[in-house]
């Protein structure tokens, strides 16, 4: 991390799940892949899921996550981040806020697109994979997804890494050979550390394809929004008229 | 409504909103398109936004939603609506529910297609109409979408039917005459009544084309998946995995 | 089949074959779908093919087809289903008569898709897969279609119930394991009485996944369609311009 | 038409009508396409439609064109070309026959494809319109489509050549400054002889725009298939089952 | 070869390569497939790759191809046919010539989309087979490419007949049974006189299927487009602005 | 510019024209959109076109540009930007080298489609609306495309800055209201420090929309994807085979 001197852009990453345990793990994977002037803060939800793994999950985490994106607003962040592939309340918060708010799963679709002919994403279980499928459509590059394939790991098992490590690896050697990706993208922000890992073994195995690590290029695409001085178009992403709304302050 | 000796078939109407005031009038109109044996009923949330424009309201009202749709299959019922052209938590509540979920929007995009060459959609407000044609591509029927047009009246406006009804019928026209809409669907499950006569007034002026009300698509489709015993596919739909999840009981 | 007082919806069933022997089981599978306010009535064709596999079958039925349908029409059925997944005859008839037609097809299409992330088909012969695949583009959901495989006997080998369920389940699990189908539907209107059958056995063997019978997508979509005042649009099938035509009287 | 002795190659040109009085026209129109070794012998149906334009039309012509077809075949001759802008009867045609079978649609689309970004097909009728688009998509050239527009006169007037040729231009026109068209398409065989003054007059006006005969993309097509020793799959057209077929010998 | 009284319509054919030693039979693979009247003169390049086997064979091609097609052009040719499957240098010379340029994968996956439901190329190198994709969907047919194989010999080793046939009879019947590929078509320019001998044994092993030779399609296309009065549309390839260019004359 | 000894990643920006009068303002540019520690160094060509406006151009620009690309790979640049929104030389360049080269228009499109609903491209000439539209196909983002405008200068012209923004506001707004864009992006590298001035107006006519430079937009994709320790995949972008390779060094 930067000193306070330097700092020219301040990114909060919201972790949208009540579990903090992985925050700092979190932190440093992002300011790893980050600009020196670039500040990185995790948070969590108070109230929401475990993990997210389902349609079910994504929907509950978003009254909260819109509480912790408009407080990051508040103190001054330059853009916020949804930390989970599926880009839960990423549209709405788009909507409520005027700082640009990426999903991971979108910034790591467009980036794997422009990397090659087609890509794959190899997620965590089978639950997801018709949401991220969903996704790469709504996103527009669905010609461009060679295949989602699963670990069969559920989020909060994914610190063994050796595990994790081998059965990636497994899933991107049967997208390379049988479904055609020319590129590869990690399908869950929990997967820390392990992309440059697969990249190698990858290579040492005759596919020198690159890995796309969620966290990497959501981080990238928020430095460079900021810098762009760009955010989510105002034109899709109206503000919400104004009314009750309840369960939601 | 038919008596209870009669009654074969019961769906639940759950009105995303804390809006009570229009349950008799949604349900008459349910229920006018409704077979003698089934029983509608039509509640709504005690926590979510008074009305739904936007994605900010579909996602806040999805965590009550998810309480009144669970109650609604203790209770015995045989289907649930989500009552809203944005099929807000149909999604999730597909996952969590062993009873058929039926958003109107799906199931009057797919009668629309069937109906003719390409279909327009004739919505509230301008808000909405990337949502719309984001579900059009999500349920596989882009295609077929010839546009979404918009009146620009608030939902909590709509019952002024004579302005509702000149208003339609103008965008129906550009729809038809600018679009080459061969089928119009309501963008909103809040244009009630009004269905018949656009679908007269256009023929006078030598349009004879089918409007589709949601209303009554989404009745159809509920009736038809209990009658023949079909629901949601556990493999696009797997139950959620178990978790703790606080903010949803 | 309901009393004459209770009959509020009558749908004529025209198989396009001049094979009459399945018309009384044909007509069961339908009336069990059906509401009980729905008389259904099945006939055949006088000049034809004996059954319907392949695109000369489709084409010479079309003659015979419309007369049985312009007939229906007089005698004040409701609505017309051509008894055939190839939906033959829909097309012309939908220009000749002003009561709603509805192809097995377009129904089964459509339903499957809202059930679902992707269907499969699985139909009889080889002959037949490009022309459903034709069907699936054309009725604008290709995308959702994950395959079209066959069992590989001919329509009037169907009756072997048990081998033609053995059949239908080796291929519905190639589908649901190799092609990712989520949901399944009956290439073909003659295999009677057999989905539910193939629904319990896919779930014993761990696929909880729905499998759309064309017979009753078709009768369901009739109904709709009649109860919401809807038919085919007149933008899309133009009543034909008056001419001679020999050889269709 | 050439010599006996330079006779190479003979093509039947099948009029999927029952109007004789232009086949003489027709013959001339491609004959004068053709290369000088290849022999045009036109014929028309002894029943069905006086005229193509609508489904109707193009569904009850099939019959009587499958015997004129086959009876091509047995006379020797080396293609069939359907002779209508709707392509009827060439799918079963195609399972039918053993020599190449063509429809002017189908070469049209994919030569105009050839030429330039985006084409647009001009036609008679609006009813046409939709079976038009239907085409394209189902010859998988729907996304170089710009628009298909209609004259609005019926194939029986279109030999008033100056009204008609007036009507194409402002058409013509529409289509390459509103939709875009890089390449155009008369859409009914019937429009014999104003490719070339269409093409004269709107290069004439500032617009160098390729116009494409069905008549001669479609004898180039026959011709280049002869030549190549192709015809269509045998996978996609397999041979019909022998089965009964009443109303077609 | 024609004698010259004879000769109505002259096409030069442009090997993109230095290599002429296959001028000859190259010459006589293109005058097999030509009509009588028609005079095929090969040439090569006097700077540029030895074989085009990837982008950057494709892209330093260019500037001599269009030396040699502008002089074609001035010797009085009809058509120019850039000698090899990736199409390279037909855009630019699209616009610089007055006559029409065509590309044999372009003509190929044409003709190849007309015989049936869907096709495959079998090319020469892995290295090809993304632009070959991105041909097809630049052509507007990649809804009909079922898929791109290769049979990794390089293409200045495609002379040893017996070993290419058999590695393309090898993929062939992968594309059929694997890829459901009804059509085939050879993906090299360079694969001369075996389309005729795989049609033949792929027939032999059960599968009727086409087998279309890029040499005969694109010279099928220019006939036709010279015979039709065709060319390219200059609303798509405009002639470039006059400028000061370098490097290229 | 940065300090030599905070300068942590360079990039090499390659006009692929013969024009150098733009390099400094040039540089300016994309040094204002990058990160302190980069170093942004221009360059231009020696042969080739003066401007980049047709396929001609973008054809003939190449080989001098694989020279001045190897040449900074050997100088240790970490990226190298081809400047001109057709990406010229691109494709070949990324197999060449073994840094990541980056076309403008590809990660504008892919910054824009993350954006919003769909965005719109304001191009200099006629001549490259197909040309861009083409690229949008191949870079699997064509759905999001609403259309490409032109303000009909020509690239030598832009700098009268003035005319040049009143030109663009008229596309832009035309885009905006009659195309429905939510994005806009300007489609050519020379239309200098406008993109604010032009979001500012657009703003103030009440249109929020973002307006992506693709200045910006590349140099922020150079600098992630060095950061990322991503390049090209190897498996799209084989090393070409080697061979004899005259006209290029």
């Amino acid at each position: 991390m930067s000193s306070a001197s330097e700092i020219s852009l301040r990114i909060k990453i919201i972790n949208p799940t009540t579990t903090g345990i992985t925050d700092l793990e979190t932190q440093k994977e992002y300011a790893g892949y980050a600009f020196s002037g670039t500040e990185i803060i995790v948070t969590h939800l108070d109230h929401g899921p475990a993990s997210i793994e389902c349609e079910l999950d994504e929907a509950i985490c978003v009254p909260d996550f819109l509480e912790k994106a408009k407080q990051a607003e508040t103190e001054g962040y330059d853009a916020v981040i949804s930390n989970c592939f599926g880009d839960p309340a990423v549209k709405p918060a788009c909507e409520v806020l005027n700082i640009p708010v990426i999903g991971p799963a979108e910034a790591s679709m467009h980036l794997a697109t422009s990397l090659g002919h087609r890509f794959s994403v190899v997620t965590v279980l089978p639950n997801i994979v018709p949401m991220i499928e969903n996704l790469a459509t709504q996103y527009g590059v669905d010609k461009k997804l060679a295949s989602v394939r699963y670990v069969n790991i559920p989020v909060l098992d994914l610190r063994e890494k050796k595990k994790l490590i081998n059965a990636l690896y497994r899933e991107m050697l049967g997208a390379v050979k049988e479904d055609h990706a020319h590129v590869l993208v990690l399908g869950c922000t929990g997967m820390l550390g392990v992309a440059k890992e697969l990249e190698k073994r990858l290579k040492k195995y005759g596919y020198e394809v690159p890995v796309v690590d969620p966290v990497g290029a959501s981080v990238k695409f928020a430095e460079a929004l900021v810098a762009l001085g760009l955010k989510q178009s105002r034109l899709t992403f109206m503000p919400p008229p104004e009314k009750a709304r309840t369960g939601f302050s």
